[in-house]
Parts: C-alpha cells; structure tokens; sequence
C-alpha cells in the first residue's frame, strides 16, 4: 500500500470536488475523506468529500488502485487521481451536486488511514455519544451542515450591522466584578491571588463604545455559572450585542434588530436551502414588521386563546413563549414575536423604564434589549435603589459623567438562533464545544 | 436651559453629519457631542461630531440659542436644529470634510450635560492616565482612529479568510487543561470545585474542525498567565486562528497568510489614509512575496549587516526582529518577513518537524505557524518524548485516529498588528480594555 505523503507523489495541481463538472474527461487529482466506501467484489465505490462537496468514484477491475481500494477505511483522508466521467443517463442523480459525473480511479494514496470507527458516523447518536466524540462526530453531515449555517448567521450579522454603520470592537471576557450585578459569574484566579471573574455581557462596554462611535458591536463569549441543566442552557455562549446612541427610545434598537434578522434570514435561504430542508425546516418567516406585544397584552392573548390562566405576570414562562409564537405565527405570519414592558425590577439595574423587550423566535427568546439609564444622578439613584454601590461602578460611571446620549442596544445569542433555524431539541447540539455543568470536552467527575 | 428628551422635541429626521453636504440651504437635525466650543462673546461656535463625522456649527447673536450655547460643556451630548450654509470662499478648508459648510444653529437641546472634564480630551495623556480614564479617553480622536482602524482590521481578515473558503467556528475560552503544555495559564473555578483553565489558544480546535470543514478559522480571545510586564504583552489577546487541511507542507499555510495580510493593508489603505496620516505611518509594504529566511540564514544576515553576534541561536530576540525586518525594508521593500525553520524542540509539541514559521511585522512577530503532526502514532511519541501524557489528550487524538489530512495553520495577535499598523510603542493603546499583571479596567491593588 502507497502510504506516501502528497507533496512527494505528485505535481498535479488538486481540484476541488465541487469544481469537477468543468473537467469532464481530464486527467484529475482529489483529496478528500472516504465517506462510504462499497467494495463489489470486483469494482469498489467511494463516496469522497472534501470542504467543497462529494463525488461518486470507481476503481474498475483491472485498476492498478483494486488492491489499495481494498484496505481503505472510511474516514480515512486520501488524495487520488482519475478521470471524470460523464454518468450514463440512467445513473444520473439530477438534483444532487456532482450527481452527472463519476471519477474513475486511476491512482490512490492514503494520506493518513483511519482507524476502525467506534460507531457509523451517519447513525442517529444520543447526544452524550454525539459530544464525548466531538472530534469525530463533527464530521457528520448533520453537524457539517449545523455549523456552516452557524458561521452564515454570524456573517450575516456582523454584516448587516456593518451596512447600518455599526463599528466591530473586541470586550474583554476577564473582568474585575459581576457587571450584571445579578447573574452567576466564574471566579478566575488573577495575578496576586486576587478574584477576577469572567464576564457575564459585554454590556458596560459596548455602553462605553457608543461615546466613541456612536453605534458598535461586538461578539463576544459570556459565562454563566448557574446551575442550569436546561436543553437550552450553556455555561460559555457566544453572544452577538450591538449598542447605538442618540435614540428615541427602545423602538430604536427594535427597528436595528429587525433588520438584522431579516437580513440574517435571507442570507441563510439563499445560501443553505439545502441545509434547511435537511432538518425539515422551514425559512423562518420573518415580515416587514414583527407582532409586538407588551407583556401583558401577550399574557392577556395566551390566557385566551390557550385558555389558560397565567401563574407568573412578571415574565414570561417557556411555555408562554411557545404559545404566543404559536397563535402570532398563525395570526401574522411570523416566526418572530417582540415583547415590551416587561417591570422593570425584572430586568437589568441598567434599564430605562418601560423600554425593555425581548425578541421571542420560534418559542424560545433569543436576544434581550432595551434603552438604558444615560443620565449619571438617575443612575446613581438606580444603583442605591438597587442595593449596589456606585463606588464599585466608578470605570463604568464616567461614561455616564461626560455626556452619554440617550442609547440602548441588544444581545442575540448565536447558539440560541442557530437552534431554532433548525429546529434543534438541545442547544448543546448548535455549539461546537459545548461547556456546561457536567461537561468541558469530556464528561466531568463529580 | 431646555433639557429635554430627544423624541419629545422635534418631529424632524436626524441628518448624519456626513451627509450635511446634500443639506445646503436646508434646515437640519442633527445629534452628537460638543468636541469643542469657542465662545467669541457674541457669537459662539461648536465643533460637533457624531459617528459619522464633524461640523463646523455658529450661533449667531440673535439667535435664541445663544443662552444655551453659551451653557454648555465640552463633550456634552446634544441635538441641534439649524440651516445648513456654503462658507464664505476665504473661510472654506478644502482638505477637511464638511470644510465647505457649516450650520447655522437655529435650536439646541442638551440631552445629557458632561460634567468638567478632568483634563483636555485631545492632549498627549500618559498611558495610566489614558487607561484608568477609558470610558472618557475613547473618545479622542486617536483612539478613535485605532479602534476604527482594528475594525477595519478584523473584517478584512475575516473576510479574505472566508473568500478563501474558510468557515467560522467559534473555541471555547474555558478549557480543561493547558493544551500548549507549557504557556502559563488562568485557573478557573468551574463546578463542583472543579479546577478549569481559560484557553491560551483555540489550536486543538481548530484542528478539529479542519476534519469537518477542512479549512476553518476563529477569532478567538485567548489568556496568558505570563508575568510579563513588556509593551508587547497582554493577558488577555484576540487571536485569529486559521487552519487548513490537505497541505503539502507549511509553505501552503504561508501563501494563505500572505494573501490574507495583503487584502487587510489594501483595505486599510483604501479606507484610512486619513488615519495612517495622523499617526504619521506609512502604508505597510507588502509585495507578492514576503522575503523569507530561515532562522539560520537571518541570524547570519543580521550578524554580518549589523556587525553583532548572536548570542541565541534557537530563537530570534526582540533586537533580531527589528534588524531583519529594517535589512528586509531595504533589500526588498517590504515591512513583512518570514523566518522559518525555528528548532522544533522551541515549538509547540504539535509542530511538523522543520515545518514552522513566524511573520515579523516592522520588528514585531504578529503570526506564529506551523504544520502539524497529523499522524496518530507519530503524535503519541512526540507527547511522550516531551513527557505528556497521551491519556490526557484523548479528546484531542480522536482527530488523529480517524483520518486527520496533513494540516496547518497560523495565529495572528489582533492587537499587535494594529499596534505595528500605526507605529504605537504600546499594545495597550491598541487594546480597547487592556488587562494586565496590574490592570483589569482599574489597577489592581497589590
């Protein structure tokens, strides 16, 4: 067996799979993964991808390549020589890339041959399986295809609010105290032994960046160390925030946010069809305006139609989100549901009275906003009100101290978009490397 | 004074300062904050920038906002009604923009007073004094124009990386061991009294991902315990991390890097002649190859050009860097220098064999890389030849068991580049929140 390493086997130059249709009939070098290999006794099939796509191969019975073909494991990462060959018109598989041609073998070299697969990667895994294998599993398709609409989301973001003049900045994720005042945070061991903690938002610093360009964002990771074990909870998430100055109110950063999200949308229709109707799910239907609702206009309308009575009027339950999405998804047509008004007490120290809202996506609230306190005497009164001790916000306060306009912004969290987009049960399975109360990496010990 | 809310003022559409030049003869609402105020007795004129740009403003003296105007402090955040005018021929700076016109202020509305400023925003300040005020100093022009300029900085990267095909992921920050085996490293109280560690690099990752999507990239923030005290050093660094398979050695990692650094100066170029020109810097030079030695063959051109001896032959010094990089200036007119071939034993326990290499960037390293050892076997000998323990980077291996292509990669510091980009003597004024052995917003105590 040739176990050669590329750069001394060949001068041809590679090309990548999904260019194979415009070289019908030429002599072609490929690298790629074996997907599936189908020995027939004679003939052996493959099914070879690269991070461009996959094409069908045929080592015929008198190929030099029979012997080599024979030992190949799938998985096992390849580089090979062959000529493209138009299918015969009964093979053709019309609706699949590459679905016209065949790569006949000429020449295989095993660049690094895998060892047995603990399990088939296409198989359905339980989701333990599917994260104690992250370097293996996510090779599936099903993962392949989640993290490239993942990385579209985040483009499409960044660069709808680029278009809406939005400056990128990078928040630190180490910090000196809790910002939210609220939420639990990671202690991390600083220099000195003294506590630092990982950031819980970039929050005080995309408040900050509005000073200097007015409108900014960042994307950045927060860490929450509550005891959560929810499907829909993380300890370490990406978390998308824009912050704008000179606004009216929180209708603002509404109106910003819905343009992000329809912008998002229509890139990932465009792009991932595909991918969406891998999962069976639909383009998110995302219309000139979303359904508004206060708070308790929305419990008001679930109460009724759900014929419910609602415990919790402070906030919205999960299953409240569920049904609200539910009935305004098939009164307007909308996979997206604002809610304002939330009490105030509710929310974040740093919140403008009656300007908050959350953007609720297919049941599950997937970014939190709102206008914030600008004015340096109401903040000081707020923090008190608040039991929090200005002395301790002073770095976040001369924003306030020096002619803060009036702004307010929103956070989106990626993992939470990306599992709605696909209709996904757990969050775990829209993150990569996912950390949580049992988890980094590996299961933890307890 | 009239202190009122922006959205109950005026009905008016806010006009960006840029686009005051399609407003002549118009009356116009702007916002934004006071960056100077002359007050010449009976007339008092404003300079007021917002995100987008600057004006020249002019209260007139019978004008009712001249009680107002003359109230109002430095970097006061407000909103202003006024007729956009031509200057006069002799008053107009060509060079400037909006130097053609200024608004005559018909109405002015405070919408937050600053307070007296500790000192003159745009005069030299000292790096502490620079940092301890960061909320107030991000203002000035100059930080402005960093801050913009890392943007600008960052989408370029992203999006050269991504034209050529690679996609997103986002790395974990918290991690369950030091993956570097050697870089100091953050503890973390994770659950359960766990001990967890912030990531001194996204490198097993996107390793990882290389197998899904086999070119990906991540910008990552990554923490160094290092007691470093220089002003090249941060605790807390945005990385961006590229990796690629399919390689033929790490020479197919340095064309991409090169492309990559060649489309961020192009766009830098384009989009910042203004603040290149503040900061007195140059457009870098960089040709269609950057001269690339090993680091024998550097030592040597140093040794010879600059009459030194060597003292460490096994790395180059900071004295090295700025020697080659000022010899290649010359010889070849580029700010950018390869050095390869560094002793593996000097490298990371993943690296190829002479297959490593750093980009020097006006005397600076900005980008370390390498390929990597792909083999599974090979890889267990290495971690056992530098006393690791291959149990303990079982995760990881699961990527070298299944069929792991010959792979590279490169790293690039966010903030060093900027800060060479601009000629800064230190990172931290390319650092929006710097954190330090002695500073996590404010200074630490000791």
């Amino acid at each position: 067996m040739v176990l050669s390493f590329l750069s001394n086997s060949t001068s041809m130059q590679r090309t990548y799979i999904k260019d194979l249709g415009s070289k019908i009939g030429s002599e072609t070098l490929i690298c790629g993964w074996v997907s599936v290999r189908r020995d027939q006794g004679k003939m052996v099939f493959f099914d070879i991808r690269d991070g461009s796509g996959s094409v069908q191969c045929i080592v015929l019975p008198d190929s030099q390549a029979i012997l080599v073909a024979k030992e190949i494991s799938t998985e096992s990462a390849v580089s090979i020589e062959g000529i493209v060959n138009k299918r015969p018109e009964k093979n053709i598989q019309a609706e699949k890339a590459n679905g016209d041609l065949e790569l006949q073998i000429v020449k295989i070299e095993v660049l690094n041959m895998a060892q047995t697969l603990p399990f088939e990667l296409e198989s359905e895994l339980n989701l333990d399986t599917l994260l104690d294998h992250r370097p293996l599993t996510l090779r599936n398709e099903r993962s392949r295809n989640i993290f490239r609409l993942q990385a579209t989301i985040a483009e499409a973001y960044r660069n709808s609010l680029q278009k809406q003049g939005f400056v990128e900045f990078q928040a630190p994720a180490i910090v000196g105290g809790d910002a939210e005042g609220g939420a639990a945070a990671f202690k991390v061991n600083y220099y000195y032994d003294q506590t630092a903690y990982l950031a819980t938002s970039p929050q005080f610093y995309k408040e900050i960046m509005v000073n200097a360009f007015e409108r900014s964002f960042t994307f950045a990771k927060i860490f929450r160390a509550e005891k959560h074990a929810t499907p829909r909870h993380l300890s370490e998430l990406t978390q998308m925030d824009f912050e704008m100055g000179f606004i009216k109110d929180h209708r603002d950063v509404m109106k910003i946010l819905h343009d992000v999200i329809v912008d998002v949308v229509k890139e990932v229709a465009e792009r991932h069809a595909d991918i969406l109707k891998y999962f069976s799910a639909e383009i998110p239907q995302a219309p000139e305006e979303f359904p508004t609702f206060t708070l308790a206009e929305a419990q008001e309308i679930i109460s009724k139609e759900f014929n419910r009575t609602i415990e919790d009027t402070s906030d919205m339950s999960p299953e409240d989100e569920r049904q609200i999405c539910e009935w305004a998804k098939k009164k307007y047509g909308s996979d997206f549901v604002f809610i304002t008004d939330y009490p105030v007490e509710k929310r974040a120290f740093y919140t403008y009275q009656n300007r908050s809202f959350d953007l609720i996506f297919r049941g599950l609230e997937i970014n939190s906003g709102s206008q914030r306190i600008h004015d340096y005497n109401e903040m000081i009164e707020k923090m008190k009100s608040r039991g929090l001790d200005p002395e301790k916000f002073s770095y976040y306060l001369q924003a306030h101290k020096y002619g803060f306009p009036p702004h307010g912004g929103s956070s989106t969290g990626l993992e939470r978009i990306t599992m709605k987009m696909l209709n996904l049960e757990n969050i775990r399975e829209a993150t990569a490397f996912p950390r949580d109360m049992n988890r980094i990496d590996t299961r933890l010990s307890e």
